[in-house]
């Protein structure tokens, strides 16, 4: 192999522009396969460029590649040991840190949390990881049980970000298959009017409070806690009864002095990566019961396996990050839509736009180089056949192209269809979905400029049977292989977010001058441009 | 003036490339004010760069433009006559068209419904939409009215697109205003699971649908229409007293036998344009009551004549729509953010990506020729401070700068507000917004290249005292004039969306597939593709 001498010396810098592969498929960049040709996209191309994990099937032929970009990009998965990497991380390597810099320095075990089926990792990391996701479920369990007996009906989650996008995706993902007079409300913003409507409409006998931090230190969550128990207070409830804590051993939110229960998450888990361990695991069972959760986990860990094989044929998270970064770094496409065709999906994009654009928008590579090609792309979508309606305008007309994931399901979920015009609304949202990969690929010529379609769209539609609780794991799953995929062959470190921090600071600064002004302190130390600022407030 | 030759006679294609003034900023473009060198952002700068219309201040000084900037965008309106066109606009001239071409030939009078404060017009196209508007409204009262007696809970919006967008933004931002025991439900989407999810929980005896369609032949609101009446027949209602139509008079909607009562929109009305046409106007009054509905239309009106203003210190939405074409032409960024904080605004950016995508993603001018410059931007968002905890991190450390349009709200809406740790929750959410915007503008140097920040993010601010429904007409009309400035300025026709047909045709042919199977025909005429790709549905 050309690439085994680069192997065996260590890299400080991301070789991801110098593989030959790479080099191959900036060179086919400049004649991509050309969608609008005729027959160039047809049945039996269809019928060929098909994968398959676990349940789900990646229908690619509308993607501008060829049998040659395929190999150049098989190539590049094997230049950059992307599955090597990715056996490192589900084994517990230390993969998010930056070499010789100050950086978290920590294994990255999100897979640990579902490795509860056949074959588990018993030693090492792994498998320390995974004893003490096994405890949580003890803990759940009883939890459970505990809160039958009270007749809990609301459950507010507080929480943001990871704790907040992920487990609200798959709660509105999996509603068809909640319990009987259980809710979940989200309170997630700093904004109060977040927290009032969630508190007008709950009986808080009835009702407990989760509040999920890892640290116990973040802003929005610790503010919108204690709104949250002046409402318990405020009707004479002891709120010690009614909360609940997610958190890192040790943490001010560990403690049964203030909380019911509080389960664990550990810092191997990233917030965007932890809706399979308690962070989702205490909602999704509340709502749906503990075997829904499970079964979650059970999709989400045999798409782990399948992320594992060297076939690309076999291992969809694979292909998908490989066709997204020839979209991407060669064909120079910034932004990626996932669009589902399924309205339980309807939240799904925002927390894949969060899982990606958190993990991969990184401006330097694993050893602190600033790099010199584009890493994570611009990741947004709605609900089809509504994006039909709205932006789709622009994917099909506008002057600057973008890649599309579509996810479409062969059986609705809650299996509640009428036949109208001889075509049921299923039928419907299919027939659309898969009309509009063609036409995003083939485009339209015609003598009326207003009705030419230049087509070259590229698009694959990810498609499953049906939305279950497994599906919607193996999907989870799926996308945070990708994202991760791709930052092993960018060769960034996708699992830390120094990026968040400036922000912090800086409101830190400016809340500091709205304190003052309320405790009537002269301005000790002032931050003219916040000062600024602030004065346009009336 | 230079440009008095060129507007004496007539183009024939965009001089949006040939004015004076992009020359001059295609050269400013080359070294765009620098907000990361020292003093480049200062108090001073921000009390400067500030402009105004109706009760929203808009504060730019973290663009990266300077007073010459500024001149040769004024100049660009001015030789793009911005002004003249809104002017056209809004009295009714024939501005949706393509010269020279078949295309929709008609007026755009989204304007004329809510001109109906001071100085109306009275004459013209103008003149006679207000007319009919103010017929609609005289129904809409009378309908009130009627189903006051009737203990009406809840409300079934069935539309798709602007029908549905629009309003769903407009009504979650003013959940605050709800009247007690009214509720609206939206169903959109042809997934059947939409419209099972929304009928689950409702009392159908005390609910009226309310289909919108302006053809009368929407795919998914024809399909929801009938998935909607017949649940109402199970239960042995008659449809004809549950069922409210909007839709153009003499439509298959218009009709009294099948409906309770039809309203009216018109062609000269564009989906995405339509909220405060009856199409918002049914929805809000029975949520909140006519008078909202009609404050709503106040602030929309109110922008509408600050949208005439040749200052753009006045002209908030020209400003907006000049600082976007610099950003996205000149300075090449793809991307234009929404991020409003404010949980209520959170379908805001959804129905601002509709608007703006849907208007703006053109590929020709208005005489037909192929443009060869960018038209409308990808647009898109999510609320802040939660839009900091997932995709910031890109957009502070990525590789691909965006431009940011923020928005915010001296108070809370509610005004149910606590002090924790001696601030307010409205208090952390300005001081995070501000934050932002200044960390993104100077970016940070540290040692630490994980801890460096490029800076030179641009972004603006929409600050307004309160998100009251008067408010929120005023920021729903900035956005639309936005828009049309933007195609004015490009010169392109934003009010058709002939995009969005191809898929609707290769879609019914796939559904023919569908039926003919079902029908067990012989396959008439296939369509290989498609059966291609259904052959792949278990």
């Amino acid at each position: 192999m050309m690439t085994s001498g680069s192997r065996s010396k260590e890299s400080t810098s991301s070789q991801f522009e110098h593989y030959a592969s790479s080099q191959r498929l900036k060179k086919l960049a400049q004649h991509p396969y050309d969608l609008t040709q005729p027959d160039h996209l047809t049945p039996e191309r269809i019928h060929q460029y098909v994968a398959e994990s676990v349940n789900i099937t990646c229908l690619y032929a509308t993607e501008r590649v060829n049998a040659e970009t395929l190999h150049a990009l098989k190539a590049l998965a094997q230049e950059a040991q992307a599955i090597e990497k990715m056996q490192a991380m589900q084994t517990g390597a230390i993969i998010n840190k930056i070499e010789g810099y100050e950086s978290e320095n920590r294994p990255v075990l999100h897979t640990a949390m579902r490795d509860l089926f056949d074959n588990p990792h018993t030693e090492g990391r792994a498998g320390e990881a995974r004893e003490l996701a096994l405890k949580e479920h003890e803990k759940l369990k009883r939890f459970l049980k505990k809160i039958e007996e009270r007749e809990i009906h609301d459950l507010v989650v507080i929480g943001i970000g990871g704790s907040n996008l992920g487990p609200q995706s798959i709660y509105i993902a999996l509603e068809a298959y909640r319990k009987k007079g259980r809710h979940v409300h989200f309170i997630s913003n700093v904004d109060p009017d977040d927290a009032a409507k969630v508190f007008q409409g709950i009986d808080l006998q009835h009702a407990l409070c989760l509040v999920i931090s890892k640290s116990g230190g973040t802003l929005e969550t610790l503010t919108n806690e204690e709104i949250a128990k002046e409402h318990f207070r405020k009707i004479g409830l002891d709120p010690k009864q009614h909360f609940v804590a997610i958190t890192a051993e040790g943490s001010p939110l560990d403690n049964p002095e203030h909380y019911l229960e509080s389960f664990y998450m550990w810092d191997f888990i990233g917030g965007r990566y932890s809706s399979t361990s308690m962070c989702g695991g205490v909602t999704l069972a509340f709502a749906f019961g503990y075997d829904v959760y499970h079964e979650l986990l059970r999709g989400a860990h045999d798409m782990d396996q399948a992320a594992l094989s060297p076939k690309i044929e076999e291992n969809v998270p694979l292909l998908v990050a490989l066709l997204g970064i020839w979209n991407h770094n060669f064909l120079n496409l910034s932004d990626c839509l996932c669009v589902p065709y399924s309205q339980a999906l309807s939240r799904f994009p925002a927390h894949v736009q969060q899982l990606d654009m958190e993990s991969n928008g990184k401006r330097i590579d694993r050893w602190g180089n600033a790099v010199s090609f584009q890493t994570g792309p611009f990741i947004w979508g709605e609900p089809g056949t509504n994006a039909q309606h709205s932006f789709y305008q622009l994917i099909h007309q506008g002057t600057h192209p973008v890649a599309l994931e579509l996810i479409g399901f062969s059986e609705s979920q809650r299996g509640e269809d009428i036949v109208v015009q001889n075509t049921t609304s299923q039928e419907k949202l299919l027939s659309n979905l898969f009309a509009q990969a063609i036409s995003l690929a083939t485009g339209q010529k015609n003598e009326n400029p207003n009705k030419t379609f230049p087509g070259n769209r590229p698009s694959l539609i990810l498609l499953g049977k049906k939305l279950t609780p497994y599906t919607m794991g193996s999907l989870f799953a799926l996308y945070e292989h990708k994202v991760a995929f791709q930052g092993f062959i960018w060769d960034i470190n996708s699992f830390d977010q120094e990026g968040v921090q400036l922000g912090k600071v800086l409101a830190k600064e400016i809340l500091q001058l709205f304190a003052q002004e309320r405790k009537k302190q002269p301005e000790a130390k002032g931050f003219p441009l916040g000062e600024a600022y602030r004065s346009f407030l009336e």
